[in-house]
């Protein structure tokens, strides 16, 4: 690291090979190679199978953003947190849901939008879809002690999800719900989870006015 | 992972040790090491020193993003790209990049703002200032060929950054800039890069209305 920020090796040279830099360092080749993995995930060191490892000429720094659970997230601000459910439906979800979770367009979901509190004041707005098919049990949950966002992590198998961060001007809808003026401008995720090849839950959540996320690089 | 996601491990279990692991699956235990250290940077395990590896009991999912160089990201998207500088000046930044660069209020820093275009559209508005004192050959570059993003790159020693998402209602120099509607919301990007302890540039990133960045979990 520190002779790739320096410049001790220039943007685009060759590196040495694992083995002459573990000797260089009297350290075991696997602790070099772990060095080297970790600075190509970084975006710092270019690795070809042939070619040798250079170092990156336009290095793609990367930005680890961490997605905590919403309650231990205002929590963690110390400040009181709650939840209220806003609806409970089941329907058929809009062209953009069913797009999303891979879904026919008459396809029933459970729709659970929700507003979750900071110290009393409105946090998120969270408009929830669940596909009920991957998850049956959920039909007989009320939500009064738990919120979906909780009871999904823990009863819903999920391997992957697709994660989207954009700015939109909230909606007179939202605006309403978040308590802030329609057309201010709100951070959103979009996010959709699945279990192997079946959608869970696809998620659009609506911050109020003023958050952010913030990371190192 | 498919034990953690099937729940055959359930959330906050303790797992079988690494040499259990290793003899199970008849591998080595730096295998298994590697494997549990990556589930855990996942957030999916708690790892304590004395305590042994449990199963999260609320996972925090990490979402990494990709923070390419400007024109890379804008000639991937297989249209061209060019890019003007706007303005050229030392002169004293406002409170707020003295307080991201940790520089006093009287500092004199270059003020490099810039547009960037995509396919001949405004795509991102760089509104960038620059600690000459750590980088004093970039007064002599006049970036005709080059923009400031990929001098620094080229030439700047940097080791760490501060990075910020956020969503703002575009003010009317924005507007104008990026032609767009004023108020319209647009995605920003606040980032500080470090070398050591000294700041070296500070810039606010204002993409273009419709803007979003993809990501995994």
């Amino acid at each position: 690291m520190r002779r790739i920020s320096e410049r001790v090796w220039a943007p685009g040279e060759l590196i040495p090979g694992e083995v002459d830099l573990a000797q260089e360092f009297g350290c075991a080749r696997a602790t070099v190679n772990r060095a080297l993995r970790q600075l190509a995930e970084a975006g710092l060191l270019d690795r070809r199978r042939k070619g040798g490892t250079r170092v990156a000429r336009y290095p793609v720094r990367k930005a680890t953003l961490d997605i905590p659970v919403t309650r231990l997230e205002i929590e963690g601000r110390g400040v009181p947190y709650r939840h209220t459910l806003l609806n409970r439906e089941i329907c058929c979800p809009p062209d953009s849901i069913c797009e999303a979770m891979d879904v026919s367009q008459t396809t029933q979901l459970l729709h659970l939008p929700a507003l979750h509190f900071a110290d009393g004041k409105p946090f998120l707005y969270e408009d929830r879809w669940i596909n009920t098919a991957a998850v049956p049990e959920i039909q007989d949950e009320i939500f009064s002690e738990i919120n979906a966002n909780e009871w999904l992590i823990e009863h819903a198998l999920f391997s992957r999800g697709d994660i989207r961060f954009s700015a939109a001007n909230a909606t007179k809808k939202e605006a309403k719900i978040l308590q802030c003026e329609a057309e201010q401008a709100i951070f959103i995720i979009d996010r959709t989870t699945w279990n192997k090849d079946q959608s869970v839950t696809s998620v659009r959540l609506a911050y109020a006015p003023g958050f952010h996320m913030r990371s190192q690089i």
